[in-house]
């Protein structure tokens, strides 16, 4: 089925010809680059014979119409936009298996038992707006008025602004009314390196972890001189959040030892402004914390035992004052089994016995799901992480895949 | 004595009217801002009668020409640079402190046994270039060539292209022959809370603590993502700088637990680069390690215990590898106890019982000591540490400390 592959192989290559950079691709959401992957994505449903049409927020779809216009229709997508230098494969592999399905469809000339919708969402990387699944929630009618006035990380203005630069209806995106549930499938490289170290090409995704997360963290302490400071009395806020970072670890490893479901990570610290210097000891500095679980209430017992922790370090040290910041979060959302049924029964059909697994990161599939419709997602292997220039995918697994979905579309599964 | 005080506000408040900040000063070495304060000191000596002058580096002189010259002459001075939003007292106080003298001195209308020298040093700061006392090494015909190239943290341009902006001729300053050794007091404001908590003036400083420091060193992880990344099998690059600083601490109560003089500081942690995110594990992590002693084999110890920390943690998490970079140090220099025993006949005398301390930062008089001169410090009593806006000092007990050197000058204990 050398379609599917062809297609997954030019699609990846046309849309990352797009916001590349020396290392890395960067598309952020509702900029230009994303607007002109969407551009590629339009063209190649045009060349499909489909029609492709986007909505108030920017969303592209194209349908191939199905045999029966009752059955509930197939949602197949991911996303284009990256972080920033992130890699090849995070959600545009999952937009080149839809493109990819639907080619292998035409060829096949026959007509599919339900209307297959490719649909590529904007705007999934949060790290651009601080809220979760722009495009997604929009397409559901979920948009809120509140979310336009997020404002973007790198250039401070408001998710409003840049709709309107990329030619999109920010009012219109708010008022659209919810759609008729349907059926939401995602491909998307696995974050982590599950698969790859267990050798095993891709996955059905049983769920989506939710988030408990401090964007502007900070502690405070007492700028002193680095040699004229005795030990007793400082208020290091270094060695505050060293002392944080253990505890947290500490914390993480009791909740893994009872069998709950949990990561902890500080992705950035920040005591490297103008005010920081080798000679001095550290009177500020500045982290983000990130913890996730696919449990609402391990995620409150973390969040618990963290308060714990600062008060423990507060009390310790004196001078030394830990503010979270604000708290954002997010809920677990579990995928419903049948869709992922489906696919299983085909993939074994083709040799494959896909383990099932949790997703660590946030997905358009969660939203839908979270609006209530049949979702389900696939993990294809990867290597090196992602969200990173070095996202490492074999395009011939992602195609394996497409395969799976392929069959289970045409012989009944799904 | 008003004139001692009078004269320190005055020559306080004048200097600090340059390159201040919202909070704070800045004063980079030969910057136009420290050129300005030095152009002030020279005015106050025109005032009080002397030919202020400056030498191929930049460092100004004056001198009150004593009773006997072949009496070794008594040089008081410090420094006008700052390091960014540094305070009002550090390095200024002892230059004000060196004015009051001389105007005491003329006030009083005798002439000093010896030649009384005010010098204003140049660059003192080692946060702009990563050297230690350019200028006061070059006023004892110290400089090298090789310090004429090292670069400017802020504009990444060397050296003698700022001396040469500033009007004066590096190579000449390198060329300087050294003067016959004379003697240096210097005052300075205490960089730690010692004297504030023991409610104490002033001190005299018994030696300076030597260093050694990595400014550039690194810890590098494997990315991941926050979510999907299990925590076996992270290489996490913050986890580890936290390890880091743990085994440091450790490492450093037991030195201290020996009765060993140690000071171990992490001043600048960054990893906030764009790489960064609150969604991703740390890839890499940069961060500078200042370690001070009095005693240089305390320093190799800390160096080596270090270096067994590192090993542990590049051992105990594959993938983690720590990058000290490049070391620098400077050598632990005592004080000679005699310009010290007659600053504290004077001070008895005048009902002051000033403790000795060791002075944990870095400080011209070093450069002098090394040189082979005799040579004194005063510690100023100041709270709030140094090296930032809030640095704070009683000029009273500035001028307290500079009428025990007058008597002391005018007395024969110096």
């Amino acid at each position: 089925m050398s379609v599917i592959a062809t297609t997954i192989d030019r699609v990846l290559e046309r849309v990352n010809a797009i916001g590349t950079l020396k290392a890395g691709f960067s598309r952020p959401s509702y900029s230009p680059e994303e607007g002109a992957a969407h551009e590629v994505i339009a063209d190649e449903a045009r060349h499909l014979g489909l029609t492709p049409c986007r909505d108030a927020a920017g969303n592209l779809a194209a349908t191939l119409r199905g045999a029966d216009p009752e059955r509930t229709p197939l949602v197949i997508g991911s996303h284009l936009d990256t972080v920033h230098a992130g890699g090849a494969y995070d959600g545009t592999a999952g937009v080149a298996a839809g493109v990819a399905l639907l080619a292998a469809l035409r060829e096949g000339g026959g007509i599919p038992p339900a209307d297959i919708m490719l649909m590529v969402t904007r705007a999934e990387e949060s790290v651009w707006f601080p809220v979760s699944y722009i495009g997604s929630r929009a397409a559901l009618g979920r948009l809120t008025r509140a979310d336009l006035d997020v404002v973007r990380a790198d250039t401070g203005r408001p998710l409003a602004d840049h709709m309107r630069d990329a030619g999109l209806d920010p009012e219109a995106a708010v008022q659209a009314p919810a759609p008729r549930p349907a059926r939401f499938l995602e491909m998307h490289i696995e974050q982590g390196p599950v698969l790859h170290s267990a050798d095993e090409p891709f996955a059905l995704v049983t769920g989506v972890r939710g988030g408990l997360r401090y964007r502007t963290a900070r502690i405070d302490g007492v700028w002193a001189h680095s040699g004229g400071a005795p030990r007793e009395g400082r208020a290091d806020a270094v060695v505050a959040f060293a002392e944080l970072v253990r505890g947290m670890n500490a914390a993480w490893d009791a909740v893994l030892a009872q069998g709950h479901d949990l990561a902890v990570t500080f992705g950035r610290v920040d005591a490297a402004g103008p005010l920081h210097a080798m000679a001095k000891v550290a009177g500020t500095l500045g982290f983000c914390l990130d913890m996730r679980s696919d449990d609402p209430a391990v995620l409150e017992r973390a969040d618990a035992m963290l308060a714990e922790v600062v008060a423990r370090i507060e009390c310790e040290t004196p001078g030394i004052k830990v503010d979270l910041g604000s708290r954002s979060r997010s809920t677990p959302v579990p995928l419903p089994a049948g869709m992922a049924d489906g696919l299983d029964r085909a993939a074994r059909r083709l040799g494959h016995a896909p383990r099932r697994m949790l997703s660590g990161g946030g997905h358009d599939a969660a939203a839908f799901a979270a609006a209530g419709w049949d979702s389900a997602m696939m993990f294809i292997r990867n290597w090196n992480g992602s969200h990173c220039p070095e996202e490492g995918m074999d395009q011939a697994d992602l195609a394996r895949a497409v395969e799976v979905v392929h069959a289970a579309v045409t012989e009944g599964d799904l």
